[in-house]
């Protein structure tokens, strides 16, 4: 099943069922007008949906085609949103490029951050550059939507918890960062809004690209029109998302809505490209003593997809398109 | 105007409108059945709620008595919780109690971090601890609830943005938290589920004790019946909530609803006590060589609530009155 947020004037938008094509839809029952309110009361509408899902399949209910343009974030405001950096290689260059340590724990206790999660981004919305001083970047990452996680659950159960899979770009302003992290807090103004991908689909949807806690597919980024990374998210996602609901329950409880990410998507083999320009900067820097490709400015566009091995063409959680602007424009 | 929400067994509650005296209150109009949908349409929720208020002053609205033990959070699930260490002595004490230095910018920069904010704990909820060893702690703190900022927001127009005040029991695990802090993101399992005072209350009704963006009010923290501080949280807070509004604001946008702590209430006056056990504990090893006072056990209790100079023994937001049970020992 594919679910999708249509903007509607409202702060939650209209919850729309999308067809497994992802070129229309139809709207969510009325008792479930929203992703929130069918995330608050699952059991019960996960069939409901699943039900015009199954419709729209045969034929026998009415849909409209989708404008991407109009589609906000799955959930336009989320209560938690917890980004993970579970891809290790990631870690290792992005600390080189900032003349940090990774942690002595790196391989055991997963990194994570508390992301603001009250202003989310749609797939299309252009992102607003206030200072291109501040070394505006993007992250393509693999995310979760969770049910209610009660503290204390392990791996092992995590796989009951986890409803809805999709995309983000986890934007970063990468010139805030060092002043930020000196003073101990973790991160705040350099994560601007993240923006997310037009589809959350369930994880059934993925058939076996979906295992394990992994999405075994390829997460492709390209930045002006080029590739720039097409980098494999299941096996070096070195902490499984299950492993990483187990960290963030041992001393807190979840609510449904809950979003997990897994970090920027990052493979060893640097022939795959990356998934964000600090890591290229940092490729360049070890092959070329500096870097070459600038941060992003107005006017560049980065696009973020996954491919289906399994189905070459497919764009499960539709693509993630966003134009850099100058600040203001979008007001 | 004071509000509060009742436990009705949905997820947001019921939005109550609350007398003056805290003893009793009235349901909100029913377009407005939580505080979070007053908070998404405050223009015309303001007015309405207010007119209830003004009818139990005047008592044509009949009221029920209201039980803090059936009241959750203000925000039972909010969409940030944002907490700064706005009161430098604090920052001071405990960061010389974990052996770290106040950051260079420690007068100029506010520090803050990002909470989660999916499940907040209601006044009288009890704060389950899974491991004595972590450490249990809290920390009296003032919060404020904002309307939506916009990005850019600048502190001189802060105040437009600041619907609602009310007091924060931020527990934290402190043993957990040098080994978290040490991997650079900030808090994360060192942070359980805040606590929140009663009521929510509109600044006017903090008439004079409100002003520059701070509360002019002593917060009393009550330790296993023993007053351990009785702090004033107006002039030592370095940064005003306007402050930090601005730098929350730098480079994103927060939506209704996300709740803003002062962090830790603190003085350096010694004789008005310690919001906290970590600074009782750091004042203890520069007194006397090592701690004497252990973090919290199950069967601890702890009181936090706010006194206004103008009226002694009233009580603005009620109070906060948790005590610590063993794991489990809630569900």
């Amino acid at each position: 099943m594919k679910l999708a947020t249509l903007r509607d004037g409202s702060r939650d938008g209209q919850l729309l069922v999308v067809r497994r094509d992802g070129e229309a839809g139809a709207p969510a029952p009325a008792a479930w007008p929203t992703l929130q309110r069918a995330l608050d009361d699952w059991a019960a509408a996960e069939p409901a949906l699943r039900a015009i899902s199954d419709g729209i399949d045969r034929g026998t209910i009415e849909t409209t085609a989708i404008d991407p343009h109009r589609l906000s974030a799955p959930l336009p405001r989320a209560y938690e949103w917890i980004d993970g950096s579970a891809f290790l290689n990631h870690v290792i260059l992005v600390r080189k490029a900032r003349g940090a340590q990774p942690p002595a724990t790196l391989e055991t206790d997963p990194l994570i951050y508390q992301g603001g999660s009250g202003d989310m981004m749609g797939p299309r919305d252009p992102i607003e550059l206030h200072d291109p001083a501040w070394g505006l970047d993007y992250e393509s990452e693999v995310c979760v939507v969770l049910g209610d996680v009660p503290v204390g659950t392990l791996a092992a159960d995590a796989h009951r918890h986890i409803r809805l899979v999709m995309l983000a770009n986890d934007c970063t302003l990468r010139n805030l960062i060092p002043d930020e992290l000196a003073k101990g807090f973790g991160f705040f103004q350099s994560k601007p809004a993240t923006a997310f991908s037009p589809f959350a689909v369930t994880p059934d949807e993925l058939g076996d690209a979906w295992r394990g806690g992994r999405l075994h597919m390829r997460v492709r980024s390209t930045y002006n029109g080029g590739v720039l990374g097409d980098c494999d998210a299941g096996p070096e996602m070195h902490f499984s998302f299950f492993e990483l609901v187990q960290h963030l329950a041992r001393t807190r409880r979840f609510t449904a809505g809950t979003i997990l990410g897994s970090g920027t998507v990052s493979n060893a083999d640097r022939a795959r490209g990356v998934s964000c320009l600090a890591e290229r900067r940092m490729i360049e820097t070890i092959e070329q003593g500096k870097p070459s490709t600038p941060f992003m400015v107005v006017g560049d566009r980065i696009q973020i997809d996954a491919v289906d091995p399994a189905a070459p063409g497919s764009s499960v959680f539709g693509m993630i398109d966003q134009r850099v602007v100058a600040a203001g424009a979008t007001s």
